[in-house]
C-alpha cells in the first residue's frame, strides 16, 4: 500500500488528503499471465500491444482472470473564470449547452458511448447553470465555476479539496470493470496549458495550443494570458501538485484527479482521453507515481503539446485520430480496443485446446 | 464507370477479365458531406480522421446519409508451395488447423468479430485439407495449395482467375455495409514479400521480414529463397499486376483482390487488414487507381515491410498497434473505429438542432 499525503509548505494551503493505492507490482501474477498470452493460438508476440494492454488489465486488477462486462465512461464539467479574459472562441454558454447535449444524447461521446455498449455519465463539478435531475448528470457543483486565475488562485484549498473528494467519490460508486474519464468545460484548454507549464516547470509557449479553434491574435493573446499568470503564480507556488491544480486548475480537472485515485483505490483501470484529461492524470501520477499502472492513455490528441507530454514521460497512446473534441470520445474508441484485448486474452484457444502446431 | 480490362502481353498468359467500377469523385456530394460535419456540435474539425473515415464512406457508398448496420469479415485462407523451401517456422498444417480453430470461435479474429458484432467468415481459397461443410466457412477452393513459385509460377492464368473471381462472388454475395478481409496461410509471407518486390520493382531484401517470427538463420534463408525466386520471375513477368500475382502470390491473395473488385463493384467500402492482406490491395490499385476510394488500410503491421508500403503510398493507417497476426484482427479494431466515425456523422446533433452556441 502506498500512502499518499499532500503536505503544503504553508499553514494555509496544507491539504490533509490521505489516499491508499495498491503497487501493482507481482511477479508472479505477470509470469502466469505472461505465459498465458504464449500459449494462446497466435504467434508469440504477435497482438503487439494488444497484450500488453491485457497485461497491464490484469496487473491493475490484480487477478489472473479479470473481464470487462461493463463499461463507464464520464464526462467531467465545469466552467472557467479565465474565460472573462477572452481566450476561447466559443462562449461561455456552451459549456452547459454541451451538457444538455450529452444528456440528450447529441454528443459526439454519447454516440460512441451508445457505439460501444459503454455506459455514459456527466459530472457537474462546476457549471455556470443550474440543470434539472437526470439520471445520467451526478451532481457534484463546487461553485458555478472557478475564479480567473490570472487574477489569483483558480479555487481555494478547500475547493480543490472538495473537488477532488466528490471525483473520487464518482469513482468509488461507479460501476463497471474499466472506466473512461474526458471533461467539458470552454477555456478549460488555457487551464491545462497553465497546469502543464506550472507542474512541469516549462515555458507556457510551449504547452499553449489552439484549444477549440483559437488563432491568429486570439491564439497571441491566449498565449500571453497564459504566460503572465503562470510567471504570477510561479512566484508563490509552494512546489506540490496540488497547489499547481488549485491555483490554475479547474474543477472538472480536480474532479479527474480524484477520479483517477478513487478507481486505483479499487483497483479499476481508467482510459484517459486527450489534453485535458491528461493533465489530470499528470496531477495524480506526480501525487503517487504508482497511479500510471491504473492509466491506458487513449489517444494522441491534435492539441499541440499533448504529444510533447507523451514523449516527456515515454507514453505512447493507443490511438493517434487527430482528434481535439474531448468529452471521453477518445476514451470510449479506446475502451473498445482494451476490452477486444482483454477479450482474446480470455476467450482465445490455446494451442493444446485447439490442436493447432506450435512452431516447428 | 471504369473499364477495367487485364491484357497480358503474350496470347497464353491472356487474362480478358472485365471489372466496372464507379468513380467515387462527386463534388456536389462531397460538398454536403463536409457541410453536414461542419454543422455538428463540435469545434470545426476536431472529429480529425474520423471525419475523414466518415466522408470516405459517403462518398463510397455515393449517398448523403449511408448507414452501417451490417459488418462482416471475411479470412481467405491458403497453402503455399513455397513451404516446400522451409521459410515459415509453423509447419503448414497449421493453415487447416487455424481454419477449423476460426470455425470454432476460438481465433483472435474469431473473438474480435463476437466482440465487435461483426459476423465472421472463412473463405478456403486453396487450403491442402477436406473441410466438412460448415455455415460460416465459404469453399472456393481453386487447389490444395499454389505451386512451388522457386521453381515455376504459383498459378495458371486460369488458376488465378477463377482465384480472383472466387473472391469476386464472395463479395457480390456478402451482406453487409462494411466489409473486413485478411488472411490465414502458412507461407504466405513469403509469397506476400515477393509480390511486393515484384509488382513495385523493388529489391526484395526490402520487402522482406520475420513473418510469424523467422530470424536469424531462417530468416536469411527465407530471404535468400525469395530473392532468387523473385530474380527469376522478374525476367520472365509481362509487367502487369495480374502477371505478378500468379507468378508469386497466393489462392487467398487473388481472392482478397477479387473481393476488393467485388465489393467496389457495388460500392461496399472494405477494410484490408495487414502486411498480406495489404498487397492483395497492392494489386488491387494496379488494376485500377480508383480502387483506392474504396479501400480503409486497418492497421500498420509489425511486419518490416508494410510501413515503407504505407510511406511509398501516402497511406495513413488507421491504427498502429505492432500487431502481426493477420486473419482480420487489425481489420475488425478498424471496422469498429470507421463504424463510431459514421455513427457520429449521422446521430451526432447540430448546432441548430441541440440550441449549442456557435464560434463567436
Amino acid at each position: 500500500m502506498i500512502d499518499i499525503t499532500q503536505k503544503d509548505k504553508t499553514e494555509k494551503k496544507d491539504s490533509t488528503m490521505k489516499f491508499k493505492v495498491d503497487s501493482t507490482v507481482n511477479k508472479d501474477l505477470e509470469a502466469k499471465v505472461i505465459s498465458n498470452l504464449n500459449n494462446l493460438t497466435k504467434p508469440l508476440g504477435s497482438l503487439g500491444r494488444m497484450e500488453e494492454f491485457a497485461l497491464k488489465y490484469c496487473l491493475a486488477r490484480g487477478i489472473e482472470r479479470p473481464k470487462i462486462e461493463k463499461m463507464a465512461v464520464y464526462t467531467f464539467a465545469g466552467d472557467h473564470g479565465i474565460t472573462d479574459e477572452k481566450v476561447a472562441p466559443y462562449p461561455k454558454e456552451v459549456t452547459p449547452q454541451m451538457v444538455l447535449n450529452m444528456l440528450n444524447g447529441g454528443a459526439a461521446v454519447s454516440v460512441m458511448a451508445r457505439g460501444a455498449g459503454v455506459a455514459d455519465y456527466v459530472v457537474d463539478m462546476g457549471v455556470d447553470f443550474d440543470f434539472q435531475p437526470h439520471k445520467q448528470l451526478l451532481s457534484c457543483k463546487v461553485a458555478k465555476g472557478t475564479a480567473n486565475f490570472r487574477r489569483g488562485a483558480a479555487m481555494t484549498v478547500s475547493q480543490c479539496e472538495q473537488a477532488i473528494e466528490a471525483g473520487r467519490k464518482v469513482a468509488k460508486e461507479a460501476e463497471g470493470d474499466l472506466f473512461g474519464i474526458g471533461e467539458m468545460g470552454i477555456g478549460n484548454t488555457s487551464s491545462a496549458s497553465a497546469l502543464y507549464a506550472l507542474l512541469l516547470g516549462l515555458q507556457p509557449e510551449l504547452t499553449v495550443g489552439a484549444g477549440t479553434g483559437a488563432a491568429g491574435d486570439l491564439l497571441a493573446h491566449k498565449s500571453r494570458i497564459i504566460a503572465e499568470s503562470v510567471d504570477m503564480h510561479r512566484k508563490e507556488w509552494d512546489g506540490t501538485p496540488f497547489d499547481a491544480l488549485r491555483r490554475v486548475g479547474g474543477y472538472e480537472i480536480a474532479g479527474m484527479t480524484g477520479f483517477i485515485i478513487g478507481a486505483a483505490e479499487k483497483r479499476i483501470p481508467v482510459a484517459v482521453d486527450g489534453f485535458i484529461a491528461s493533465v489530470a492524470a499528470a496531477v495524480a501520477v506526480k501525487i503517487a507515481p504508482e497511479l500510471i499502472d491504473y492509466l491506458y492513455f487513449s489517444h494522441q490528441s491534435a492539441e499541440k503539446f499533448h504529444r510533447g507530454y507523451f514523449e516527456m514521460n515515454g507514453i505512447r497512446p493507443i490511438l493517434q485520430l487527430d482528434m481535439r473534441l474531448g468529452e471521453g470520445t477518445g476514451a470510449v474508441l479506446a475502451m473498445q480496443i482494451i476490452s477486444q484485448a482483454v477479450k482474446c486474452y480470455n476467450e482465445m484457444a490455446s494451442f493444446a485446446s485447439a490442436g493447432v502446431s506450435n512452431k516447428e
